[in-house]
């Protein structure tokens, strides 16, 4: 890609970006849905004019979202994730078992064969947790528990993500599955998300004092950009995912005394890299498989209708990982549900792998798309309509309320590891 | 290149930028001496861990100073540019003739053939305003005469530079000259930035009323880079240079209410921006060729100290132009002085197009670096300490004075272009 296209390409990011999200807002919705939207219309599927696939606008969209990332670490207080942890843990586990099994059980009734089954299943437990991070912070509501537990939740799914997807490439590269490396790429993003956030504590707050001696301008937001790309760099090598990185640096640089002064200069930045990513997550949605006029797109598109029930109820059930009380849990389920990028990635390799014929490949960017493009509106719904006690609610979460409170209970015994619903 | 080749080449040139841009401060030199400091130890000549011909850092560095004209656009007062008109015109006529005679004259001298001395000769013309407003940012020195004639200078410079360009690559092929094409150029560069200067007020004026308008957040620092960027694009387009469309969107927004707005949140933009730009420009920089122990580099470092003392000579007499009362010439042919990316874009064609040996490649490359290197600390002794009046400088400037002062008393009357020392 030469200068030219790249600045056409920019161009029509950021003004589709903020004339579609101004036009999300006044119907009531978060800006990311237009952004989205925005890439629906230029992308693959329609205009043509962004291709999500050209490799510069792949890197910003990646530096972009490991910006969202670090953005969410430093309005993140450490202490209160913590605090949510074991609420998160379970909700990552519910949220990768249930979606697991539901996709695989589908996709073997359907008649396909296990390999089929086990992808189909893995690609159901994704979730993209730089879409909820914007919904959240579009909504002002980044700092509530709900954010907590879902942040937490996220960055587990994320390290879950890593394993299942050494799974997958496994299985589609030879048909087996090693498992030593499997336990070894999961020991060290593990290990790496509780070094990162160990170190990252001790070098911010050593950073933050070397800037503080320095006169030349810029200092603070360039080293503190530079720390986060180094982190999610560190994560990237360390076999984790570059936003975990991210997120950890921030959360680092979130403890210390220039917080806000970095939040505050880290706003521009994020506003112009941010929409590179969700414009190109937009633009990799072919919408012609949609047209329910086509009789070719009709076995696509019941195979996708059946694999979206799954995936709604599946990470809806993630949800009951964060009952407790004064929490929202279907809003903590709504949040996990998006796939986003994240499924992409997954549908990617198993096309690639050649696990999934063309229709199927369909019938799941389908269910990527409709996963992450209801998460703006019902999350909105469900954060701001408080509707977590209407009749229906009750009745879907009160059974399993008690039994889970239970189980919960002896997450203060810290020893226990029992106390998961794995 | 892949996320993680990209996250470290940022992470290098972010720590870099600012560590060497501290330690120049500290030795009382303007910030971006350091920078491209750590483009040469960063670059080919030593670590060689920033290639600075990898696309995606090259596209990175062309928005950082499409990002870094903007600003300065921003920044500058177009009533007072355009006050400054005729004296930036005869800055940029003599920065070019000077030059170009100079470097064609010594390399006729030398023994090389006509081709091989206009390329020289062209070369010599350039101008990196980017280095100089850079410069001129750190000293805080962005708003006085001298800096708008240098602007004014610069950008005219870049649109002869244009013309010249045209030329050489056309030598270069067929060894002929199309007249047609080179008048087309040049009449399109100047038209197109006058219609930048008028068309570019009308739409930025209505583009912040648009914004104003809007309620989704981060709309005007997005609005503001996506018209910059589609200005530099239309430039690029239209056959001038993207850095002048950058530029005249700068001025263009610099005139509506929100300038001050703007201009703060995209100080955090170009923090992260610039530094691409001015560590690539470094890290093109091959050290090993001035290394005095090598015989094998003696003709290359006498070649290039010839060309030098033309470079700066013909730039200092660009100065001239510029003498008035009150206004500091040297520092006006100083800031014309550095070739930076735009010397490296000429010698590249020249080197490509087969007319320059490599050794002459050589030779051009430390006159480039040289030039570039020198500007940051000569400007800011021509412009802090003060020595427009040192009996040296009176000397060399005195007799030419009166005559130039004769030549540009006619610029009130408007109609007479017989004004300029052309």
């Amino acid at each position: 890609m030469d200068l030219t296209h790249l600045l056409l390409s920019l161009v029509l990011i950021f003004a589709g970006a903020k004339i579609l999200g101004e036009l999300a807002g006044r119907i009531g919705q978060p800006a990311v849905l237009g952004e989205m939207a925005a890439g629906v219309i230029l992308g693959v599927g329609v205009l043509k004019v962004v291709n999500p696939q050209a490799e510069i606008l792949v890197l910003l969209a990646d530096v972009g979202v490991i910006i969202l990332l670090f953005e969410a670490g430093v309005a993140t207080d450490l202490k209160e994730l913590l605090a949510a942890g074991w609420r998160s843990l379970a909700v990552a586990c519910i949220g990768v078992v249930v979606p697991f099994a539901g996709g695989y059980l589908i996709a073997a009734a359907l008649g396909y064969n296990s390999l089929v089954a086990v992808f189909l299943g893995a690609m159901l437990t994704a979730t993209s947790v730089g879409l909820t991070v914007r919904v959240l912070s579009d909504l002002g509501k980044i700092g509530t528990r709900e954010a907590k537990i879902i942040l937490g939740a996220a960055v587990a799914d994320d390290i879950i993500g890593l394993v299942i997807l050494a799974v997958v490439r496994d299985l589609g590269l030879t048909g087996d599955i090693q498992a030593l490396k499997i336990i070894k790429i999961g020991a060290m993003a593990v290990g790496f998300f509780a070094a990162a956030i160990i170190l990252g504590g001790v070098f911010a707050k050593q950073l933050v004092q070397l800037v503080e001696k320095m006169r030349v301008r810029g200092a603070l937001i360039v080293a503190a950009v530079a720390f986060a790309l180094l982190w999610a760099l560190a994560a990237a090598v360390a076999g984790s995912a570059a936003i975990v990185g991210a997120f950890a640096a921030g959360l680092a640089l979130g403890r210390t005394h220039k917080a806000e002064v970095i939040a505050r200069d880290l706003r521009p930045v994020a506003f112009i890299f941010t929409p590179i990513f969700f414009v190109t997550v937009g633009a990799a949605v072919d919408v012609r498989y949609l047209n329910p006029f086509n009789p070719a797109n009709h076995p696509v598109i019941a195979v996708a209708a059946i694999l979206i029930v799954v995936a709604v109820a599946g990470k809806l059930c993630a949800g009951l990982g964060a009952v407790g009380k004064g929490i929202n849990a279907p809003a903590v389920g709504i949040g996990m549900a998006p796939r986003g990028e994240v499924g992409l990635i997954f549908a990617d390799v198993g096309r690639r792998a050649g696990i999934v014929s063309p229709d199927l490949f369909a019938a799941v960017i389908i269910v990527i798309a409709f996963t992450t493009f209801m998460t703006p509106p019902l999350l909105k719904f469900a954060l701001l309509e408080r509707p977590p006690r209407t009749p229906l609610v009750v009745w879907l979460f009160e059974p399993a309320r008690k039994s889970i409170q239970r189980m919960l209970r002896p997450r203060r015994d810290r020893k226990s590891n029992e106390a998961h619903p794995r």
